[in-house]
Formats: C-alpha cells, structure tokens, sequence
C-alpha cells in the first residue's frame, strides 16, 4: 500500500510558521548544497496533497512549477472549485476520501506538504505514515504550531534523529501498524 | 555564572502530559537500568525550582525527598506561604528576582523542573540558559503543551541530539549570548 508522508520543518517549540506565514526563521539553517534529504525523500513521491492556502503561497513566493513539475499529480484541497492546470487537481471534495482513493491504488508515495490545517485532519483519521520533522534550533515564541490540540493518540516507532552542521536536527517516525 | 537548565521529557506533539496530569506515556521509554542522563544532570546541580503543583503531585506521587535529599536547595514558587521543611524553601516572592539572585551566587548550576507556567515565566524573561528535551515517539494528541505561545523568540545552539534504544531521541540546546 502506498504511504502518505510528511516532511517538514518547525521550530523547537513546535511552530511551522511565525505569525503572518512568516518562514524567515527556516534561513537559520540554509546551507548552500544542503538540502536536508529534500531530493532523496522527493525521488519516492508521485503525488503531492496540500491545502488552498499553502499552495497559492508557494506558487507567489516560488512559482507554479514547484509542485506541478510535469511528473507528479498535483491534489491541491480547497472550498471552491479551479479549472485543472496540467497534472494539478483542486479538490473540493472530502480529504479522506481522496487519500483512501490514493492510498489503495498503485504508484509511489504521497507527500502532505501542508498546511498545518491539512496535516491535522490527516492526523484525526490517523492517516499519516512517516512522519520527517526538521527541528530548527530557535523557539520562535508564537504561530502556527504542526500538531493542533484534541487529536487521537497514536504511537509511533522511531526510525532515526539525524543532525546537520547547521544544528538541525532531522527526526523520523513511522506509523505502528 | 550559575546556569538554569530545564531537562525535561515531551511527546513528538510537545505535550509534557496528557489531560488530569496523566504521564503515562513516559511508561514508553522506561527501562530498566537507563535514566536517559538523569543522574549525569543531576551531579552538576545543587538548587531546585519547582511550581507548587509540580512539587504537590511529585511529593504526592514519589515522596518528599525526591528533591529535597539534604544535599540541594529546593524553591517551591507558590502563592500560598508554608514553613521552610529542611532545605525546602516556599517562596512566595517575584520568580525572576529568586533567579537573579541565585544565579549571581556561587554553587553548582539551577534545574526547573516545571511546571509549563514556571518554565513559560522563565522563558518570557529569557532566563533558561540550557535545554535538554527527551522526545517521546508517541503523538498524545492533547494535554499540557511545554511551550505556550506568546514567549519572545530566543535563538538557540544545538549541542547534541542522542537516540536511545527505546525511541527517545534526547536534544540538547544552549542559549546564545
């Protein structure tokens, strides 16, 4: 069965973003030619799931090109319907239903890019299977935090912590079974 | 001068316990023969401040001479004053003047040893200058989270990450400056 994956970043006191999306505390560990397995983790992905949100802000700040490379689908989840754009769907239909459709057909992994919305409501329907948490060696002190309140518990098993020159620290956990 | 650590232990969601003070999830990583550092620590510490709950539930719990085994000082911050019992002391003054103070004095380094309001009031003063969290492999999905939101950003120097056998990957950062 394909496994759905997050891959993200946060601060050490557990915050994705500082108020007003604000991602500046991410270039305390920028290292030129280091891209913290970014690449290798990517080469098992075929399709991408995200929130409105986060997607309108990386197609702003990057371009559209970023997920939508041609090579993967695109499932972009949001409350008001887009005409498709290549390999690039708006979803307006119901997220666990979409990733049960993916989950049980064929291919390679899923990646759950965020946003914190999303990855939430994955999470409340135990639906996320690897879990890559960069920690950032700041506490930022205020935002948007990865994991919301009034979620199930779930056990995980720890895979590997590795550390990087630039004092991030890169977790891995897999879904129990 | 004198340093105030927290060494403390949290679920990969940062919740140092589950709702009604349950620490059950600590169970997780618990093994026979492995204090995760513990004693380490401790040999490099002689004064204890702790919020009255925290000591309430631990004396309730384990017993009175958890901390206060005659060789250290120990600082309940409560708002309620008791008699001075050995070298326990109730203090019911302002928590930053008692850190000032003793941190300006001479001995071995300070430990927190929570509650999250003690550990907040400190950090909003940016009072805590070493920081050994124990990630557990679990997500409890609600609870008392280790960091509120709302404290000033504080940039941080990571010093080690350490895995164990049982899943818990212990960080360790120090303040800058």
């Amino acid at each position: 069965m394909r496994k759905l994956s997050i891959f993200i970043a946060t601060s050490l006191d557990g915050y994705i973003a500082k108020p007003n999306d604000d991602l500046s505390f991410l270039k305390l560990v920028e290292k030129e030619g280091e891209d913290y397995g970014y690449a290798e983790f990517m080469a098992n992905i075929d399709t991408i799931i995200l929130g409105r949100k986060t997607f309108d802000y990386v197609v702003r700040e990057i371009g559209s090109s970023h997920y939508d490379n041609g090579q993967r689908d695109v499932y972009v989840i949001t409350k008001t319907e887009r005409p498709r754009m290549g390999r690039t769907t708006f979803y307006t239909g119901k997220l666990t239903e979409l990733v049960q459709r993916l989950k049980s057909g064929s291919g390679k992994n899923i990646y759950c890019d965020g946003g914190a919305e999303i990855i939430n409501e994955l999470l409340q329907h135990d639906m996320v299977d690897e879990f890559t948490i960069s920690i950032i060696p700041v506490l930022v002190g205020n935002g948007t935090r990865l994991f919301k309140d009034n979620r199930p518990e779930q056990h995980l098993e720890f895979v590997s912590a590795i550390s990087f020159e630039a004092g991030l620290t890169q977790l891995h956990y897999r879904r129990i079974g």
